[in-house]
């Protein structure tokens, strides 16, 4: 019945790997995975929803914190295993630190250096316990 | 002797996700694959090596195409399990199908379009046979 479904192909997992881009600043925010159910639900949401590997449970983006990703954009790549989405991040926080987007580590002189700030205290954003 | 490398978690397959985007135009290019050799090399030489799945061997990227990556920055997310790369790409090229990049399909009506021209036909690319 999902034609445009059947055209991903899912890995071993019946997972694919989703990428999301900032629409406005075209920042590279995070990595995340999706299952059909989550591609599905973001599609016809317009917002992002993505598999969480470590909880194993459907997860919409901002559930939590507040940080939804309104979402602008779905592309697919040309073997069909790795989404691209363009998304207006609520709060400017895509990391679950508190970091505007999860790629805040730089490799210089054979070391990862914090290179952006943290915006927001986890604990402001998720509650203390 | 490599700590850097150590802080990388890389999958049960010995590979972590690699997101390669143009430095230039901040366009996200496409969705690899890299084992431990492949980012030591990518470091060390600045130009961006792969690990291709279904070869099952180390890649530079362009080594056939000529359509090399210069490494301008290398990015590793939160949890480790993710790298950014910041790349200027030879020929304009990112894609063995010729397309600028591998995200040419956009989600439109519940369908794959292909929204981006191909820039160069892949016999020309690669040869013929």
């Amino acid at each position: 019945m999902s034609p445009w479904l059947d055209a991903v192909r899912w890995n071993a997992d019946g997972l694919v790997a989703a990428i999301a881009q900032d629409a406005a600043t075209d920042r590279v925010l995070t990595l995340a995975w999706m299952n059909r159910e989550a591609l599905e639900r973001t599609a016809a949401t317009g917002e992002a929803h993505y598999w969480s590997r470590s909880r194993k449970k459907l997860w919409r983006k901002g559930e939590q914190s507040g940080h939804v990703q309104a979402v602008r954009e779905i592309r697919l790549d040309c073997d069909g295993d790795a989404i691209l989405l363009r998304v207006e991040q609520a709060g400017g926080i895509a990391c679950h630190t508190g970091h505007e987007r999860c790629f805040f580590k730089k490799l210089e002189k054979d070391a990862w250096h914090d290179v952006e700030p943290v915006l927001k205290d986890p604990k402001a954003i998720y509650g203390d316990g």
